[in-house]
């Protein structure tokens, strides 16, 4: 028997070729794949890539896959995700959930598929993610650049963006940020940001990756960078309380794991959420997730080929049952 | 003699054809034609377009013309706007000018061209512009709305559709705006919100639409609504006190004008501006822009023809000079 486990994400997909017992045989990886972002052909693009490099030389048909992917647990994402999937060859077995939920298995172990735990992820988005002791699930964040990604690299990046034209207009305190954002895109003047941001095909990839610049800022003792990595610490921590509080875990022992590309490079911003995680759940044991997200999708196309998985149905939102 | 003025922003575009007397005598409109929002193909045939209808069945050759266009004082802009204008056949006598330089030589009347002055425009966009009385010219904001448009259309609309999912997702005080911003788009659930905002080819405009909902909101008693739109007054007056400070306006008596459609429409927005510019620049009146901006252009294409205008050139940035 053989599962395919696939993570797709903002910046890089990853699909992994595992055995029965969970062994990966092979693998692909290639750059991002998420609907908002890079739209439904070069989705189906990359995710026809990574397969075809996991798969190899392998002239075999998965027993079943598992995709995960940032916000496709909303019903239209997962439709759209549905049907590339069926036009490159999977129709069966084919379980698809939000990216989240693949790197909280992940982090959890064998054994732990059904939590409790909780994922933070601040990469290119950010989005907390929990499971409960009863199979219940919450989320929180995940909503896109536009909507609702507080904390992640590209609102961190917009807010160095803002602060650096703050700065130059005169509207805002000075910063180190200025020159240090101008030389990170090689620019010798502030005017020149308009063309970088907004002519570039890859603007939104540019800003999201202003997150070490932020905190080397921050690292030379910046005001301004050391305030807009505290208020995205702060921004996560909140996310996670969201999740924490509406799953009922705040009393509860259960791993908190942080992961993303942000929480991994920006050792002071994990340092305090982590900080702010103690307040928002005592007993919890908050650990960076050191595995790979995408072998969580291998045990969930595991358990889906073993008898089927059950994907945690969303704890009902307070707010919204109530307006 | 006859000049045309153009008014291209980031909703609309107006042309105005006029005789040597700056009296109308033929005018286009139509779309936005903003380099950044809609790409310079779009903008090139908007302005094709109006310049069309303002010619009408004439058979001339404007004598100048001026063109205000956001953003367009960046080089990069003003070279791309300068290639179109050749397209179109228009090599000689065009003035290319930002498109706060039309508004506030509109409302500052015949005579006044060289100010003193300042407009505060808030649309899709945002921007303070001024001229003192000695011939320079300053500038806050106006950045676009990935780098800083602060109390701009879009920045409200943006401030508003975060506080509607840190609501849903619990991060967030409960707001009226949930309820309102639903119906404003005619969706069922605010999981919804993903595909409205990130698939629709609208979406920009669709969030810069927001401001007239949000007001709603804040003349329900939402404090999630006041504390958008007092924010935006405030960051909207930060923006000229740079440029009045910038200047060495403070104490000069000038007309300060309002204008953009969030400024229209919004008068508890205008009203709150208001109030902070007293302190701002005290002997300064704040009034409404009673005209089309548009006419600003006809007047600088008239000086244009009449023996040059000489764009004004920026005041040294402090921040830049000493960086």
């Amino acid at each position: 028997m053989y599962v395919l486990g696939i993570d797709a994400g903002g910046t890089k997909t990853v699909a992994l070729l595992a055995d029965a017992d969970g062994k990966v045989v092979g693998e692909g990886r290639a750059g991002g794949a998420n609907l908002q972002a890079h739209g439904e052909l070069e989705v189906e693009k990359v995710l026809h890539g990574v397969i075809d490099l996991a798969l190899g030389a392998r002239r075999l048909v998965p027993d079943a896959v598992c995709l995960g992917l940032a916000g496709v647990d909303r019903e239209s994402d997962g439709q759209i995700i549905r049907e590339i999937m069926k036009r490159l060859g999977f129709r069966a077995h084919t379980l698809i959930v939000n990216d989240a939920l693949i790197a909280l298995v992940a982090g959890l172990g064998p054994g732990q598929d059904g939590g409790p735990g909780v994922v933070l992820i601040s990469g290119t988005g950010s989005i907390a993610y929990g499971l409960n002791g009863r199979g219940l699930a919450a989320r929180a964040g995940g909503w896109g650049s536009s909507l609702g990604d507080e904390g992640s690299g590209y609102w961190i990046g917009r807010r160095a963006l803002a602060a650096v034209v703050r700065d130059v207009d005169g509207r805002g305190p000075r910063t180190a940020l200025t020159p240090l954002v101008l030389s990170h895109f090689s620019l010798a003047r502030p005017e020149q940001l308009v063309a970088e941001i907004y002519d570039n095909a890859t603007g939104r990839r540019a800003i999201a990756s202003l997150g070490e610049t932020v905190e080397r800022a921050r690292a030379e003792g910046d005001q301004v960078a050391t305030e807009i990595l505290r208020e995205a610490a702060s921004e996560l921590a909140l996310a996670v309380a969201s999740v924490v509080s509406r799953l009922e875990m705040r009393g509860d022992q259960f791993p908190t794991l942080l992961a993303g590309g942000i929480l991994k490079g920006v050792a002071w911003l994990a340092a305090e959420v982590t900080r702010h995680l103690a307040e928002v759940a005592p007993r919890s044991v908050v650990t960076p997730l050191a595995v790979e997200p995408a072998l969580g999708a291998v045990r969930l196309a595991l358990a889906e080929a073993g008898g089927g998985f059950r994907v945690p149905p969303y704890v009902e939102s307070h707010r919204l049952t109530s307006q």
